[in-house]
């Protein structure tokens, strides 16, 4: 059986290059050879052991790479082609695929369907951040790369872009809407774009390193509030003129950007929340209004499927969001250890990372 | 100057019948003699000074009446018409209005318009618990009541149905959806109303006084569980098979409701809230999927305007919601402080109480 | 190779009892042993040449059965399950599939997707008139059926429930709308009780055969119009105080019906056009208000797949729509072309029949 | 009686500058004197005896100007405000505007409130080719203009942007979408760059003006197809590798531009219409694939409001659509007949004319 390279998490703070089979194919599945992938914050939760995975588990969810085999059953793709494949990878079959939830697909431990269900790369199964990775459901999740699209150009299409964009289509943003976006890494910067991409005509963009504030006005930021400079909130009552925002996306996890995020809306507004929480979360009774200000909060795990996929490639490909700026170290896969390392202390302005095999 | 009685809030703890001077009508007021009225738990909250109102006002937000006298500039209706307003007043003008958000109409101290604006009755202005009421920005707000129906029939409109159903209706509820309600006072069984008026097939409700579960099993419950006999979740998770309800209503404003509602959603399911809560609101970060179940938590301040009425009383003309056994009990205004008494101890099984001057 | 019997399209008015292979299965089929059936009108229009379909296809697409044999990549199925399938069967992979359009799913020869891609059955595979069918894609199609519902109970779902339904919820249909539904064939009975269940409180029914319009008020019509006893549109007209409907329901297929519908709406209401047209549609440019009137005109294709067919043998478990009534006659398989006479010429005030191999 | 200068339709063919007494100020009004004011292609309509409105009337519904005066009851406006006011001058307090479809607010003909009767100026009163204008309604009509934009650009504002925009609003465009736009007038234009504002990645014109589709290219247009070279269907197939697009914008009124963009759509897509219609529609029975394609047709008449201004003059802000150079032409109030005889005739590369009391 012939071997590949693999990053597999071995125990909390171990995350280490391995070798492991090359996975066989099942008749709905397709095995692609990695040619560019990356490290998400959420593996680095994995690598600190704040999100449980199976030990011997390969990380990584955001896959290019070239079709090696396809399955028996599967239509619609040949070998050779270049794809991307979503962070999550929904059945196409379940309940919630179904039920326009595609994200909360698959088996679980509750309500039938388990909660992030559809997450499976690096979390249930083997992922991506090896010389080949497994995808289910094939011909519902691979998506063909245009011809004139590099693999970095697509790099952020599987998980950061689907995310931050998602955070303002939840949120229902529109025409000449006004939208705060809290925490400005990867995820926040997509949404940004995302709101701008749908016709938000002030997007005030909160963080306070100044590099990612830079980086954010090239994104569709239109006002940039360092949290450090004063009480956000009244900053940013200040520049919407006591009108407080549309829609505020949460794109950090933490009590003081969500509870932030809460305090700036308008009545009537919504926190789109794109975080990943560690902990409880309170909600003050007058940031609320008691329950009576109309308010809503959406919450968006990462839309897959390949149709997400195409458009999100249509998006790169029109020039019209540029994420190629967030690339900002390279590496090997035999060097991914290393990359592991810089990521996760956040070394050298480090905002993404390709990995090549 | 006229003078007649009304309910006045004098201190916490205290609301008297008083004499007030019928109020003067400005261009495009509406003067109201009230044929019906009621008590809503608002307004024992704000007898218990839990919510602030300014001394001297009068109470009360449920409207039935006969027009007295209309503005210089109110068109489109006639003295002696029989008519209700909703609780809530839109001015018809506001931006929160033309946002689609009526309900948070009005000047304010937040956001250039305050968060609950749109209550006015009982909140900014005289309310209703009086021999006449002004209303306001007449044209928006008067609704004819059909011939055909009794004062008593459309008694719930104004507040506790136009809440109720939209309960259900920010939800989203679809045909075939499993719904619970949260509590079953006057608010949760219109919101189970509700539910069912919109094509959910599964509603689940839960209390424990077994005359409001009987009831509920009139308006559309078709579970009832009683949260005493067992953990409340287990008990919802077992009647839909462990996968949990697509919408979940909470009708009560407390920690324990709201917590459950959200433990109950299946992923991607909507928590819509209409409770009036009194602390700070914790939201569990495993109930919460980590911010990644797709789930999605709703407020509503209850719909007003004519528009909004119209339709209300066609539910109620149309046969298909009967209220009528919620108003158990019945008071002069004159014996109002006897009625404030009874409802707000929650006395000999009352729901609500009808008040006619 | 077994043989099965099955009804197939021989030529322009002709469909035949004959036999045929019982199917192979494929990795992701099903193979159902049907127990009920039923006649569609749209096989009328298959028999009388008016929808082509190829000679030697089996007719039917409405199949309610018991698994025979499952695909070997079917899992979440047993052997001996009664289920049903849609008449309308989506792969779950397609890109209309992704996009929310299920029903125009699969290959074709226009844009990519065919439209209408997902009518299968009956159409470009072999349909369910028969002792067996093969169901594509299993795991989105196939639906059990609850132990306490009888065939006829669900006979109604995989196509007419589904696609009546959907013109009240594609015309979204809100609490205390007044919605007019154009014919009252099993389709248009189906979009009344739809109405009904999503909140209508005035649903006018249109037509003239005095047996529909009788079943009709138990399915939801509060006012039946028959179009022969004056023009239509005065008489919902003067039904609605010169106001005009919310959403009209076209469920014929005709000029007549559409244009009725169109000009009974209100500015800005919603013709939901459910029926099969067979000649080019006008629309006169008064009743289109030359096309300021903030009309809408929206079609819909049957959806389909196991999510929609639980939903809607939810309503049948909850009794709150009962269409046991429309099954007016029983015919064994062996004497369906008694049946298609009988149906095609609608003897006998029949409304659907059943039919048992 | 103070006297103005006003444009005023006498008969069909002419329309003339003559004097008229400046309006008295109801209570509920505001009176602007006009800084800038336009032609619109809907004027022509009516100079042309098309449309047909009042001989003595005032044209014009696209008013740029100074408060002169308000009325005793409007408040949160001062006198010397710049503001505009939208073509459509919505009550605020009708059913219309309070079941979510303003611009079909007012009394009227049919349905007890008037297809299009949110449009007031120069159709049902007076309007703003003149000296003054009275603005009904004015606390919902009424928008002041950030300082630090000029009359030239928010001229668009009240009209041409606030359809064209809603042309892709009421489409429903996501990110990522395909949108064609059938006409490239101004309203053509507007529609392309409301596409792109929402997120729309190929944006299809269809023009044959070279000038047009130059200008196109500057607003959104991603490919310009002339259809003189070619079948416009064809075309557009060819661009979308023959999967249709996804929304299609009609913004002409006639059979041609209609039903293309009826062919071009995908299955399940929506045409979006836009044009004023003089005579009747056919739908053809294979484009529309006999109601069963999922096809949804919108209309929509120029959405108003102080808020909907707001949102546009914010666009306009932002500087994300620039719509200066549709204004070709300038002339003063006095030569506005000579304006009248230029547009409505085209010549000389006219878009739109800026006209100066």
């Amino acid at each position: 059986m012939a071997k590949m390279k693999a990053a597999i998490f071995v125990e909390k703070g171990r995350i280490v290059l391995d070798e492991k089979p090359i996975p066989e194919v099942g008749p709905l599945d397709a095995l692609l050879r990695i040619t560019t992938t990356t490290i998400c914050g959420t593996d680095v939760h994995i690598l600190r052991g704040e999100y449980p995975v199976a030990k011997g588990l390969t990380i990584g969810h955001e896959p290019v790479g070239v079709i090696e085999k396809l399955g028996s059953q599967v239509t619609g793709f040949s070998e050779g082609q270049r794809v991307i494949a979503g962070a999550i990878t929904p059945s196409g079959h379940s309940y919630a695929c179904l039920c326009g939830c595609a994200s909360q697909d698959g088996p679980g431990t509750r309500h039938g369907f388990r909660a992030t269900g559809g997450w499976k790369f690096g979390n249930i199964i083997d992922g991506c951040q090896a010389e080949y990775v497994l995808v289910p459901d094939a011909m519902v999740n691979l998506s063909p790369i245009p011809d004139n699209l590099s693999d970095e150009q697509v790099l952020m299409c599987p998980d950061i872009m689907s995310t931050g964009f998602s955070g303002a289509e939840r949120g229902g943003v529109q025409i000449g809407d006004t939208v705060a976006v809290f925490a400005l890494g990867p995820i926040g910067l997509c949404a940004a774009a995302g709101a701008r991409l749908m016709g938000a005509t002030t997007v005030i963009g909160v963080d306070t390193v100044a590099a990612r504030l830079h980086v954010a006005t090239r994104l569709g930021v239109t006002h940039a509030v360092d949290f450090k400079a004063g009480n956000v909130v009244d900053q940013i009552m200040a520049l919407t003129d006591g009108r407080g925002v549309d829609v505020a996306i949460e794109a950090l996890g933490t009590q003081a950007t969500f509870e932030s995020a809460l305090r700036v809306l308008r009545p009537g507004g919504v926190l789109s929340s794109l975080g990943v929480y560690s902990s409880d979360l309170r909600i003050p009774v007058d940031a609320f209004a008691a329950g009576l200000g109309d308010y809503r909060i959406v919450t968006t795990l990462c839309p897959g499927g390949k149709e997400r996929m195409r458009r999100l490639m249509n998006v790169v490909a029109s020039g019209r969001v540029d994420l190629k700026p967030l690339v900002t170290h390279h590496f090997k896969l035999d060097d991914i250890e290393a990359a592991y390392d810089l990521f996760a202390h956040q070394r050298d302005g480090v905002m993404k990372v390709a990995i090549t095999p």
